[in-house]
């Protein structure tokens, strides 16, 4: 495994990074892994796919809800949980990653953690919305077979950690595939500052990515020298879920146009946002705790002043953040064997 | 049960109905339910919810598409699959209704109704989108104890004919009220002409009806002398999925339009699309057979003239039948009891 | 002329009204009305048209702006200056309202008064957007000949004040019709509150109103004996410029989801959002006085906490102030003669 | 002048380009400037602007529309005309470029000479909608002069032709700036191709180029090896109008599904959609005659099967020729002085 690419001299953007180059620098934020390997049949039917989960904070998520949005680059996908998200602008739930046919699994399980945390939910205060994004796994997965259940997404959830997090072809990521490489999960951070003043906030990606064909690549913008040629290529068009977590003070109309910045950074990996693929971005910023209910009739919220050189610094930290953490998925995922004896091989940064 | 409240002399609108004043009166168009109904325990849980399934035709959706698109009056629900509905413009499944936490195993059912359906998916052809709606009936459902499984939503998909469908306290609408008093399923329908013009077209509507306060209901536009005291008044503000159906050729910007107008129709009865409803509508057309792959490059599609008298009647249609058939769900309800002896009364429409 | 129809014993909603039944009665926000009433040449033409200007309050609002949002309920229209009030959330202009042809000079003639009082603008600090909604008044106004000037602009921006606005065929109402009637400029007002909450707040409402067919209004609402039937049917369907103000402390996102609600009250008269109609609504709250630059870096802002009832009593608010809008613009508008000896009749509430 | 980039060996993408690498490519359209370069007085003001006019077609635009589509990158900007084009997907006018506060008077010329074409306008058959697109030059040009006059905007309408369109300091793009260099107008253009079909298609793009720090350009990208020092900062973020234009059949869903990857070519060339930049796609398809009125109730419209990997290819050709008209802007426009002295300075493309 080659680790990060910033480990190996290839350096993304002018922002610096955080101390963990991770979604995990933006204090509180925590992601857990669960992966599926293993044969389950003996006839090539092969579980080769995970959940991720990834939790604003590590409090109840339901009572202290952070501000969040979404943004759809290309809506070939079957994320679910947008449609209040957007309306309301915050996230009141963990956001799971997983397969395309493991959404359904994932949510009752998301569900019913959150239910059995919050005893009230369905009884006097309303619903809960759970927030799953996915990729389709199906070249290395036997996706019709449904291997992720339930209980992956509650173990997911209760693994969250704020450390580092692995990456590649690990949790969600296990199956996916980038440019016809291993692709999987992906991160990186930015720190961003302005001369002048002493606030400095953090910006943090990860990356369930899952897309491109391989002379889509823009290989030659990461220092290789010569692109390999052992790709595979999917049947489809593959997708990536892009998730951008900050402490900035943010309104969701501001974090929607952070966001939607993400888009950048896949763009100038080689993306085209691809018909097939589902390339959609979730975003919540930790710096308001919102209480699920109050007696109080106005909230005061913070938020950046909109024409302060900050906002263009989190524009520029959200592109540089989403491109470095693809190209982390792609370094940091190993060669990997699937259903039917597939495989699907690592990408070589070659020097 | 009052029937229908064109039976009772109340009229809506000025458009003729169709001959079932139903949403299968669209030509292909099927409904089927599945109700349950019983105790979960002694100590008062019950299931009093369902599920509900509604097919733009008979054959395999998803190799014959059909144009789709979405409009969110207000975004506080968790209906899934809208995503893709709208960046394509298709359908490729039957359109599911069911309570908030009924959604995973809906659409885990129909997703395993579909894959065995269309062996290919997840091998050679990519993955499928299941579209599935919602609204909140825990008043007198035991929502937390997830009473609906896969298995039911197979069935009311197996159960779908093209006949009058069932209204009131059957299917998702088992448990679900609007405006203080039992709601529910409801439908409607309404022929589209144009003076010297040969050709009409049908517009069907479906509703799943749980909102409103009982002081928000405009009860004197439908010639109720003595509006009734008993409602009851549910713990959230509740949600309405409106499907509405039609066979005119439309193309989806088109058709988004038609179906934005199905708010008019909730408007009038009295809705402010309140805070915690969840007011989303879902629309199709039956107008054109949309192949899942073909060889072809350019395909040739027919839609109304944009500014033919027709596309207003079409809007019109849309406000009509989405009012009628709220008041029919209202009229069609009966009383119910459900967890903990929660009672919703049905509402009458004396004379 | 008959005045507001409250004063006529029509009452619509159940909200009270403020004290003047008009947009005014949000503190600071003016009116102002230039009118064009008369012949261009001796073979027809006439200027029967006007400029109105509504202000959200009467300082320099480039320096000090004001919370904005925009919802199209049918795009078939040319208003200018909703892209960057979307994307930012604010307005620095006043909103100017004209016909369809007059937005140019009346954009151009706005633009000119806020540069002489801002001079910096276009020099050392960027630009300024102007927004500027529009109805065809055709039928009785020789459009072509575009009679409005940019100096009818300005005088309607230094006519405003803060009191009771005239309503009906004046200012950009002059040449309008509505449901076949005349119509043009209609305004009014609630209070919203809650119980056991000291706040309240105000929700102003202006209409522009230029639509329906006379078959399509719902006069029996508005307790109207017979209908009646001497009405014009314009050649094209017409539009309505909704204008909403309010002194609650929203959020852009919570403003654009009370503006949505503006619908409701367009639909319960009758309309259907008719394919030709430009159907739009601008909305702004005067909660906050957002200043055009600061050294700050992070700014706070009272919003409504969103589970609030106020929240639902401002939809209300919303729907009721839009529709008796409506009916006040039919109410007070006055038979009208233009062009060509085209003649408009005054609709009758009939007692 | 150095000619577009890829006559001093620059390559951008992989698709082949078209006979004049222009907008123009696409059969019919044509380009037309008019520049404005003139001191307006002796104290410093002068007039360094212009108009630039892209017309679908040669014919009358009102009576023979195409179909259109827009996408706001960043809605920073005062672009009018996108409301109805979006409601409709229609295109009934040229598309203008002008600077900000020019929009007024080329709204006005343009009307003008549409209402000359189409004596019915306004009379009998209701209005039309103008398409107008704008950066903002008041580094260079006198801006608050307004010197931009609708005589202007009828003289670009006049002067366009399907030849090759000049570029650089020229038309609209005489006062703009870019990476803070010289930019302006920008073209290029890409044929779409698939093995195995046929059918090939167009896509030509044209950009006002306005954006950018000096830092933010990813120049090493385009075979320099000096970034340039001497850039200029302009007070603002500056903006960026792209027009695409194709003769693919494609429906405006899928029109506007291609121009939004407009974005990807506009942020590989560095830019992050800046705060204060108004960065809008504009596009348009001449694959169809779309007749103002006829007496017909359907019409028939061919468009592109949507998972024919011809879609895909569009995707690449939308990206690659924005990218490529943007560094075509910034080759072409020469050494530039304006108001007071200020100078923008020619970006060399070292070898």
């Amino acid at each position: 495994m080659q680790g990060k690419v910033r480990g190996i001299g290839i350096k993304i953007g002018t922002l610096p990074v955080g101390q963990k180059n991770c979604i995990t620098d933006v204090a509180g934020v925590r992601v857990g892994h669960v992966t599926l390997d293993e044969p389950l049949n003996n006839e090539g039917a092969y579980a080769c796919t995970g959940v991720t989960a990834i939790l604003p904070h590590g409090g109840n998520l339901f009572q202290h809800k952070v501000k969040a949005g979404s943004y759809v680059l290309n809506g070939f996908g079957k994320t679910t949980g947008l449609v209040q998200m957007n309306e309301l602008g915050v996230l009141e739930s963990p956001i799971m990653l997983t397969n395309t046919f493991g959404v359904p699994a994932v949510t009752q399980g998301t569900l019913q953690y959150m239910l059995e945390m919050n005893p009230d939910i369905g009884l006097t205060t309303g619903t809960i919305n759970i927030v799953v994004g996915e990729c389709n796994d199906s070249y290395l997965n036997s996706i019709r077979a449904c291997p992720v259940t339930s209980e992956h997404a509650i173990e997911a959830i209760r693994k969250a950690t704020n450390k580092q997090a692995e990456e590649g072809a690990v949790g969600a990521g296990k199956g996916m595939m980038c440019f016809g490489y291993k692709g999987g999960i992906g991160a990186s951070s930015r720190i961003v500052q302005v001369e002048q003043v002493d606030t400095s906030y953090t910006v943090g990606c990860m990356v369930l990515s899952n897309f491109g064909r391989s002379n889509e690549f823009l290989a030659e913008h990461y220092s290789v020298t010569n692109p390999q040629s052992a790709s595979t290529q999917s049947p489809t068009d593959g997708s990536i879920i892009i998730v951008l977590a900050t402490d900035a003070p943010l309104s969701s109309r501001q974090l929607t146009r952070v966001i939607k910045r993400c888009g950048i950074g896949l763009g100038r990996t080689g993306s085209h946002f691809s018909h097939g693929s589902g390339d959609i971005v979730i975003g919540f910023t930790t710096a308001h705790d919102i209480p699920h209910s109050t007696e109080e009739l106005v909230e005061t919220r913070t938020q950046l002043r909109e024409e302060h050189p900050m906002m263009n610094q989190l524009f520029v930290a959200a592109a540089e953040a989403t491109e470095e953490a693809i190209i982390n998925s792609l370094s940091q995922a190993q060669t990997t064997v699937g259903r039917d004896g597939h495989m699907v091989e690592a990408y070589s940064f070659e020097f």
